[in-house]
């Protein structure tokens, strides 16, 4: 199982970096095959003897964590990144809670999508089986390593994952720990490969290991996730962050469009489904509704950049131009605009939006129905926070990201969207006439 | 309706090639909203009313083909060329009959993959949608226009087709047709826009067209599908030719091995989904099976290209080489091997082979399903000739093309593979706590 691998702090020509992919690629082809033959309960032993082999190396674990964490000023991480980055006891016990849940979940591989007889009696199924070799590429916490790792192995896939530099000694032990787990259920540990070397010829060689990965996830920045679209000439599924809107219609429940804007602009401001913009119908000009609205953000702390009909209602908000509707800021600002119907919503969402999250809050149910068959993006919700973009509050046990791509697979991705299917076509000598 | 279009004959700059793409995307942007949101008995209406276009109008296509057919020998094709590419009486009315076909189908818009509550009681639904606007490119007979414009208005997409230059008026006559009958149901005829003008720039700029098009799909010859994806920046799903295998297992029955090799190879040898290698279990040297294909083979006129042990068996067959178990002849030529057993067939498959259509002659259970389990292919035949990997036959109604790409599609692509779909999330005020 030793790789020919420089020690993590060689700096790797292309070359190197090609056959450090090709190898390890090699390596996890293989365990594809097996995955793909596996049955799902050997599977769903290996999730969990992950999930028991975290909770008992915790010490371990926490030891690896700690020289991430000591040199992390080095990598510029500031104090909030480092408390994100460490692993706590309740960030492993939180792990392990994850991968026992994925676990739990329905095998999706093996299951039949359609399955009929045609008239001449050709039997025909239309069978989910796992995709084969993805290359994961992620700058996130250690905990994204057994969300990812888990669903993959869920899935029937082999994988790749290259996690960040920030991380590594992390990521290193979290993924001993993960490849023991499965070769101790009688799976191949090169079925969870984790790249020990930071260098970024890595990426490059991934990006482009046709035929040895079948599918690239990037999930990080969008600098990240440029870096490798530029070079692919593997499919990519793509997580960028998001520009997010909340609607609130004529009739909304106004105590329901309070709770609703302040969750999705202020409980976590930074994260992709935050919102960026509100949009307010102009009946809430004379409602007081909008005023409410701009208070209560002004009060927590929201920096407001709004057109003239939401200026001439607050003294704070400042005039928003073009590119405030494009913004995603990703921090507590907010863009504010007045539109006087749902149409005129759903067209300010579709032109400017990043078709990742979008929300109304109404009581009518046309209204939702129109919003929602209009609106084109990943997720659209009906009196519920952006904030709920999730594949944990969708039931899906983890993410291994949010997709903003319309093919494949669009938003919260968990095990099912990371599955292709096959044909098999069964007959009793059938031919083409 | 008019479009900034140069007339057929005029050479396109770049500049002028993106403004026009630039307007149609416009255009099949917004007819795409309208058909999001369609309902799915207006849609199968506009496609019955195509197939009644092309009845009433047959007179008018074929003159139109006839310009079509006067020209081909400028453009170098064949006799056998030009006579597939002619609209006969045959050919129109299986154009007709294919879209009413299509429009028998269930609508898949709008269709529930999943819809369930969570224990907090919010709702999740993940509910399927069309892409949105969809480029066509392709280089076949213009009775590939219908099929592919009677899916996209099936699966709710506008598209923007573009066609080969040999078939140029064949396929804008044809597209009249379409989009008159578009209208008449009552939507845009946007919905469908036929490039008029054979400029190759215009390719370049649909696959750049990113915002514009959502997913391109080139269907030709390999040269035409590397042009395409060699530049695209939009998704493209291929559609590769393959190379498809058939081995015959040691207890095959004979009688169906023979039907099945002779149909594969020599039903019609041009095509993607004819067999280019046999395979064949070492027991059939005895048993005298392998002698029996090889001589149905020759008598066929095929050439034949064999291992050693092949070659022992029949005096035509010449020594194969690696290049061999690599090539999709597209012809009446068929690599051939000896095989000690099953896994030694599968490996051979998924190393050579190109993932498209690969089958087993078998008369056991537990084999068959070893066989369609490890075998990494979009058709997986048991007992059933690989010319039977097809849209039509699969009861798609029609397809556009049969994608060896593994994401998204894969196999031959009726209306179903060309959605996406959207979460919709209903809540009572759901908050992320």
């Amino acid at each position: 199982m030793r790789l020919p691998c420089p020690s993590t702090d060689d700096k790797m020509s292309t070359m190197d970096a090609k056959a450090y992919i090709a190898e390890l690629t090699r390596q996890a082809r293989v365990a594809a095959g097996v995955l793909a033959t596996s049955n799902g309960a050997r599977r769903d032993e290996a999730i969990r003897a992950c999930a028991a082999a975290l909770r008992a190396n915790k010490a371990a674990l926490q030891a690896a964590n700690q020289k991430d964490v000591d040199r992390a000023p080095q990598f510029g991480l500031t104090a909030a990144m480092i408390d994100r980055l460490r692993l706590t006891d309740k960030t492993i016990a939180a792990m392990a809670d994850a991968l026992e849940q994925i676990a739990s979940q329905t095998d999706p591989v093996g299951q039949a999508l359609a399955a009929y007889n045609r008239p001449d009696g050709l039997r025909i199924e239309k069978r989910r089986v796992p995709i084969g070799v993805i290359g994961f590429i992620y700058e996130s916490r250690p905990n994204v390593t057994t969300d990812a790792a888990g669903l993959f192995l869920k899935s029937g896939n082999a994988c790749i994952l290259r996690g960040g530099k920030e991380a590594l000694y992390s990521n290193l032990a979290v993924a001993a720990c993960v490849r023991q787990a499965v070769a101790d259920a009688g799976l191949p540990a090169a079925a969870v490969a984790m790249i020990d070397n930071p260098d970024r010829e890595i990426v490059a060689a991934m990006a482009q290991a046709e035929g040895g990965i079948d599918l690239i996830i990037p999930r990080g920045g969008e600098a990240l996730i440029r870096a490798v679209t530029d070079v692919a000439t593997v499919p990519v599924i793509k997580h960028y962050t998001g520009n997010c809107h909340v609607y609130v219609h004529a009739d909304a429940d106004e105590a329901v469009a309070r709770a609703i804007v302040r969750n999705a602009k202020c409980q976590r401001p930074g994260v992709c489904n935050a919102a960026e913009t509100l949009l307010v119908h102009a009946a809430h000009i004379q409602s007081g509704l909008l005023k409410q609205l701009l208070d209560d953000l002004a009060s927590a702390g929201v920096s407001l950049r709004g057109d003239e009909r939401t200026r001439a209602m607050h003294a704070d908000v400042t005039l928003a131009d073009e590119s405030d509707w494009a913004s995603e800021y990703l921090d507590l600002i907010l863009a504010v605009r007045v539109v006087d119907d749902l149409e005129q919503a759903v067209e300010h969402i579709n032109r400017y939006g990043s078709h990742h999250t979008d929300a109304i809050v109404t009581r009518g149910l046309a209204d939702a129905e129109r919003f929602t068959a209009a609106v084109d993006s990943a997720s659209v919700m009906v009196n519920a926070s952006t904030r709920l973009a999730d594949g944990g509050v969708y039931g899906l046990g983890a993410e291994v990201g949010i997709s903003t791509d319309k093919l494949h697979a669009r938003g919260p991705m968990g095990a099912e969207d990371l599955t292709t299917y096959k044909w098999i076509v069964t007959g009793q000598g059938h031919l083409r006439e």
